[in-house]
């Protein structure tokens, strides 16, 4: 079955189906989506018809008419468990899962809307400094994160292998240092970092290694 | 195994999970968690140390030392789904599942952050007419639901029965008209809600039926 996942290199969202694809050694086409070119590409009438609500990652299953499609990154990811459940990014334990999703979420749903760019863009045309703001919302809830890892974390944020929770934290790490934030109370997460960017999956699906990434 | 539910009664996020308890019949004990009063009481110390984000709700699972705890409302739902079958609150084909997470997620994600109170209290605090910038997100995100939901929808968002991404709906629609929406072009949503409202589950769970809900 073929896949195509419609993707911008740096938007964490993109990256976290990213690395769930090379953790399962999915092949996929890759095509990119600028988010900011001609006021975004995301915006234009034949994207919205795929994905009305004009956010990526968008995947594709198939081609033609028939082509099936799936947007928002945990729906994303849930539907790759369910079909390519091996090498897994859940555990099976029912509790344990739901503690993954719990931190996947935090980071989902309580950090990255907070700083999306429709967002930051209302604030600088407001005259808050977006940069203070998105900052403060990144530190703070991964604050909680690590917290709430510490319950259940081993090598990884929840035992001792890479869980959905893993494929979420990585990007906002990345966005936390695009932002300025303060990583140093953050211990146990970048050890956990570390950990991923040992692991071909994580480093296959790193931002700066896309195509549409700009040349170093 | 003991259930109870720290929750708010116009919470949306509280309110998905009270939906899907009443549906699967689980009984629960509802302690509510008072969103304003004094600063907010899912900000003490003895609430932070069971859910290190501040937020409701959060599902405990026994009693005593060997309490397990779920927050995030997706990921107590998915919980409940996994530990509570019947009736399903997901269809058991993958790619409908997949409907139905993206549809939650375009809601959990991608409307309710951003007109929490946070992030309303920060825009009028700059002068930013913040039930615009709330009306505006609803709008836009329910109008994104509508017609990705047309591909899928029977009676109900995906199909004929209820699911989670009705679960979400349903409270977004109240905050919707909290706010001063427009709903009329959301007809097709809105029989959706008037189907929901037919069941025991869905009426059970209102904001307005709950305990901490102010009298009438």
């Amino acid at each position: 079955m073929k896949l195509t996942l419609l993707n911008y290199w740096r938007s964490s969202s993109s990256w976290r189906v990213r690395i769930a694809l090379h953790h399962k050694g999915l092949a996929f086409d890759y095509v990119p989506v600028h988010l900011v070119k001609d006021g975004g590409e995301q915006k234009r009438p034949d994207y919205l018809t795929r994905n009305p609500q004009g956010v990526v990652p968008l995947l594709e299953i198939g081609e033609g008419a028939s082509t099936l499609r799936i947007a928002q990154s945990l729906a994303i990811i849930e539907w790759l468990e369910a079909t390519s459940p091996a090498p897994p990014l859940l555990p099976r334990d029912p509790y344990l899962a739901a503690r993954v999703r719990w931190l996947a979420e935090i980071v989902n749903s309580g950090i990255q809307p907070l700083h999306n760019s429709g967002v930051l863009r209302l604030l600088a045309d407001a005259e808050v400094d977006e940069k203070v703001w998105a900052r403060d919302c990144i530190e703070r809830g991964l604050l909680a994160f690590q917290t709430t890892a510490a319950e259940t974390a081993g090598r990884f944020s929840v035992g001792d292998s890479p869980t959905v929770a893993d494929a979420c934290l990585i990007p906002q790490l990345y966005q936390a240092r695009r932002f300025g934030a303060d990583v140093a109370p953050l211990g146990r997460l970048l050890e956990i970092e570390a950990r991923c960017a040992e692991l071909p999956a994580f480093q296959a699906a790193h931002a700066e290694r896309q195509p549409d990434a700009p040349a170093p």
